[in-house]
């Protein structure tokens, strides 16, 4: 407790009905108290941290001014959500943040009925809101949705859905804008121009001045035209048009880190009479530690640091690269060679490597925003032109580009190519980033290629592989975190498409392995050959198209053949059934088994005990081909029943 | 031949190099031959009429002024192309449209290279003419792209993610919005009303004003304040703000039925200097053809018809109910019991069956426009709330909010009810439209209960299960089309979730059917018995969770089980197997097929075409049968080899 701050007031608020039963001029202790905590927590903890700190005012303010839990406080992503967790009867647990049986890093409906709907992908708190507010209105309920969304996130398409539906909500739905000019990376877009310009144009918004503008716009009825040419004076003189085009009534700019002005803002908002409001709020990521606002990144994401110091305990170091600098690497070395290539992120410029591409190739690297749809029908028509684009996206975000995956790219035969970073289980940040559905949703889909890299090298050589297939999609997945430590290929092969490799022959149990696991899987061939059970090892590479003869073979010369891989049910095993059934392999009997993650969302931990809950280890590919075998673990063949 | 309208100018113009060589007094006159073609072609075919009336001046002003093939049109959804078709080659063909064999009802990338970029699903084209545009200043080409895009299918977040990234294109980017205020559907939405603002403000740009306009903004260098006050007198004066917001230079409202002002205007526009354009055309839907102007649909979609009378040729009539209008009353009757049900539709009310749904419960039935994401998520906060909300979404179009079924439904396990129409293969629309990966794409996701519908009964059970069904979220699909004639039932039940039921029993033949192949499986079976081998049919009713009672039984103690369902790989098939291989069912031997859809996009048809194309019919049931059990088709036992 010694390296803890000290916190009287804060230790006073267990929910947020303790910070309203403080007076107005308490609040900057508290935030100022709130704010330490949160260092305090996630310097032990690691996690999110410069997204939390620039919202700690209006985390105050919010829960102060609205009647939360009734009021439904929606934080989009829910990565900022720290304090708001700390405020919410979650304090006790705020140093389990992201550990296993810990709180969750995001917002969660089963954490706290506080977390009305929970999140992690970014942009859907405007749509959620929405639902809660025509509930409201349906059932004829007073209580109101307020959605917190980062200016990042306004550039999915989604939060912009929502807003042009918001009309019907009237004045139970308040959009707070968190406008802190960064959400992981700078954002792009002209809507960023557009905000630059809001802010830099205007002075903040004081309680007086919105009390005037609020109260022009209050009595009714108002005559419909003379409406109208309020809002267009307004939208003359804030420059708020984009929203107000939208159907919202903009309130703003306004300080985000005065909480007193905050409050008195918010309750005029509150109470104003109007249709949908949107509240324009500026932070500073990072706000109030120095070691953050200094920092490039404004400490996004960060590991276990010291407070006094801000140094962040990087560990040993000196390990294997990460996929992500492979393919960062490799995917440079491609754009040397041919110029036609070109790569591009929706928002994830560091996340997926591409910043690294981009200082090499500025011109021939986009990042697109949070627009996964976009920057795949995008790639589409790069590739139509004859480019060779590289669709750089998380295996979890590229979900949120499905139908153009499907109808721009599939339906086309087009040659783009997706490498999903983050596939399979993705440790602290848990069930929604994993990249779990990948195979099972690329792999129905007609004309696609799909590979996953069994190692960094490997990686390197798909990258290449797919640079120079130009006859349709091809696609890679690899996971989060670092490389088995293999060695890098000077010069990257184009592999055969649709055939595996062999990594050893055995004669009774075949394990045929797709991405991740083949070291789990060699670890597993060591322990049965050394209970005398001879053991082959494939990598199979490819997803799609199988390796009809490789998977044959070993399927009609093995005891007990199985399927490994680090992703849901529906993707590499049940195609190798879907085969093995088609070519009447299974008639006359046989052993395969296969293995895939459990058909649940697995709560965040570290990864060794994610993949040993899943089973997918080498002491679970043991005990499976044991199990299928009906011997035990000596390797003595059990009595049949 | 008689039939068919003089048009000796059109007669002179098969591509549009011939429209170029045209005087552009001659134009209103090509308009009028190109539309009195189409009203012809399309009263023989059916398809796609209003909206390709609504741009006949356009196509030929837009093919007048630029350069294509080599400036890239693209028409947004492409079934307003049929004009585009006619002058770009395809003339001989166009009473072929959307027949075997005939010409796509989109445009289609392997029909003609005027077609640079095919579409079908809405509000693709900006993104994809934006991945042209890039190419081109890559490559140091002077190409335009230019897309033309409904109002309707602005209120998609992919155009607007698209939108917010134009201005790297620079002046290569033209945007052409085609308002009609009336997509399929009217359109909704605050952006609607936004243009609607702007059309009845603003008197029609004539191409005089235009040129000053675009001369004010041409001197450069401009100071950059002096530019950005411009910027907002302009967007004061012609209220274009939202366009101009995200980085447009704004050209309209423009008369889209006056060719030679059109034309005029797309020259100024052409050799502008400045960024992107958007240029705001007004069209009629429907235009030049009175039926379809007087209608209320303005024939979005005929079939064949007189063209004097407009009388659409309706068949027979007399047939059983189509699944869309069984669901529609299904659910009002469920609406009429349970007032925490609402009904979600993206823009497709009719197709869908809300329109009748909203007649009868206006305030629970929700229009979201083109926003499928939004759709979706709207619906999680909804049921968030203790609502019961149904996204009645076509089963490609759920391919639209594939992360959000993910991450806001399946990982919060929310008990949204997914009403899938159009699953499986649907016909003339061909590949884009078929529902063929909601198996696949559903079944992978943990917490999914997943149906599909038999029979039009079946569709009335499931409908009143899922709206009971409250601990997670349900999917039902059902096909394009007519029901088969069962009778309804009164009082509809709630199903046992994951328990199929026995059509037949038999001992030989087992067939696993789930959903619309179930006719085919019972003739089959018949057809199998005259040929002594007795079969089972079963109907799963559910692809998760899986029978697996009923399916071990079937495996068991038949000689051959046939899984068949309307799907592509990845789907029932694959499950069971998988199944089968958990239980270890396949180790003694197990004769199983997977009857799906082939791994190919299958070409427009009529469906029963595209069902024996993909063997899903009872002969192709009987022939798996058979050939797994290695007989002949006089069911006598082949000398094994």
């Amino acid at each position: 407790m010694s390296d803890r701050p000290e916190t009287p007031l804060l230790d006073s608020v267990k929910y947020p009905a303790d910070i309203r039963a403080l007076d107005k001029s308490q609040l900057p202790q508290l935030a100022d108290e709130l704010r330490a905590e949160m260092i305090s927590a996630v310097s032990q903890s690691g996690g999110h941290l410069g997204s939390g700190l620039g919202v700690v005012e209006l985390t105050v303010a919010v829960h102060y001014v609205f009647d939360t839990p009734k009021d439904k406080l929606i934080w989009d992503v829910g990565h900022q959500a720290y304090p708001h967790k700390i405020v919410t009867g979650r304090r006790d647990r705020i140093r389990t943040l992201r550990q296993g049986g810990g709180l969750s890093g995001f917002t969660r409906r089963s954490e706290s009925e506080y977390d009305p709907f929970g999140a992690a992908h970014s942009s859907t708190s405007i749509s959620a809101a929405l639902g809660f507010a025509i509930a409201n209105k349906l059932a004829g309920e007073s209580g109101r949705a307020i959605a917190v969304i980062g200016d990042g996130a306004l550039s999915a398409g989604m939060a912009y859905e929502a807003m042009n539906n918001a009309e019907a909500a009237g004045n139970r739905l308040i959009v707070i804008l968190n406008d802190n000019d960064m959400s992981i990376a700078p954002p792009v877009g002209s809507l960023r121009n557009s905000l630059a310009r809001l802010v830099s144009s205007s002075k903040y918004l004081t309680p007086r001045r919105l009390a005037q503008k609020l109260a022009r716009a209050m009595p009714e009825p108002l005559h419909a035209a003379a409406r109208k040419a309020e809002e267009y004076t307004r939208g003359w003189m804030t420059g708020g048009t984009l929203f107000e085009e939208l159907g919202f009534y903009y309130v703003g700019p306004i300080d985000g880190h005065n909480v007193e002005a905050l409050v008195e803002v918010l309750e005029n908002v509150r109470d104003a009479a109007e249709g949908p409001m949107l509240v324009h709020v500026v932070t500073k990521k990072g706000k109030g530690y120095a070691p953050a606002e200094n920092a490039a990144d404004k400490y996004h994401g960060v590991v276990k640091f010291d407070v006094v110091s801000g140094k962040q305990d990087k560990g040993p170091g000196g390990g294997p690269p990460t996929y992500t600098a492979v393919f960062a690497k490799a995917l440079t070395a491609e754009m040397e060679r041919d110029e036609r290539i070109v790569a591009i992120t929706a928002a994830m410029p560091s996340g997926t490597g591409l910043d690294k591409v981009g200082e090499a190739f500025p011109d021939r690297t986009f990042d697109v925003g949070i627009a996964e749809q976009h920057a795949v029908t995008f790639a589409a028509g790069l590739a139509a032109q004859g480019y060779r684009p590289f669709a750089t996206i998380y295996s979890t975000f590229l979900q949120r580009a499905y139908d153009q995956v499907v109808h721009d790219v599939a339906i086309q035969n087009l040659p783009v190519r997706f490498a999903m970073d983050r596939a399979g289980l993705v440790g602290a940040d848990g069930s929604t980033h994993a990249g779990s559905f990948d195979l099972a949703y690329l792999c129905t889909l007609p004309n696609f290629v799909v590979m996953a890299a069994a190692d960094e090298a490997e990686l390197c050589h798909m990258v290449h592989t797919m640079a120079v297939h130009d006859s349709g999609p091809t696609a890679v997945r690899y996971p989060r975190g670092e490389g088995v430590g293999v060695p890098l290929p000077e010069n990257p092969q184009v592999l055969e498409i649709g055939k595996g490799r062999m990594i050893r022959e055995g004669r009774q149990v075949a394990i045929l392995s797709l991405g991740t696991r083949l070291e789990e899987a060699k670890k597993a061939a060591d322990q049965l050959d050394a209970k005398g059970l001879s053991t082959s090892v494939a990598d199979l590479r490819f997803a799609k198209p199988l390796d009809d003869a490789l998977i044959r073979r070993l399927l009609t010369t093995h005891e007990v053949a199985i399927t490994i891989e680090e992703a849901a049910v529906g993707g590499l095993g049940a195609h190798v059934l879907t085969l093995a059934s088609d070519e009447g392999l299974t008639d006359g009997g046989l052993k395969i088994r296969t293995m895939r993650l459990p058909d649940r969302f697995q709560e965040h931990d570290k990864p060794e005990k994610q993949y040993a809950e899943a089973g997918l280890d080498a002491a679970g590919i043991v005990e499976t081909a044991l199990k299928a075998l009906r011997v035990n673990s000596a390797g003595v063949e059990e009595v049949r029943a």
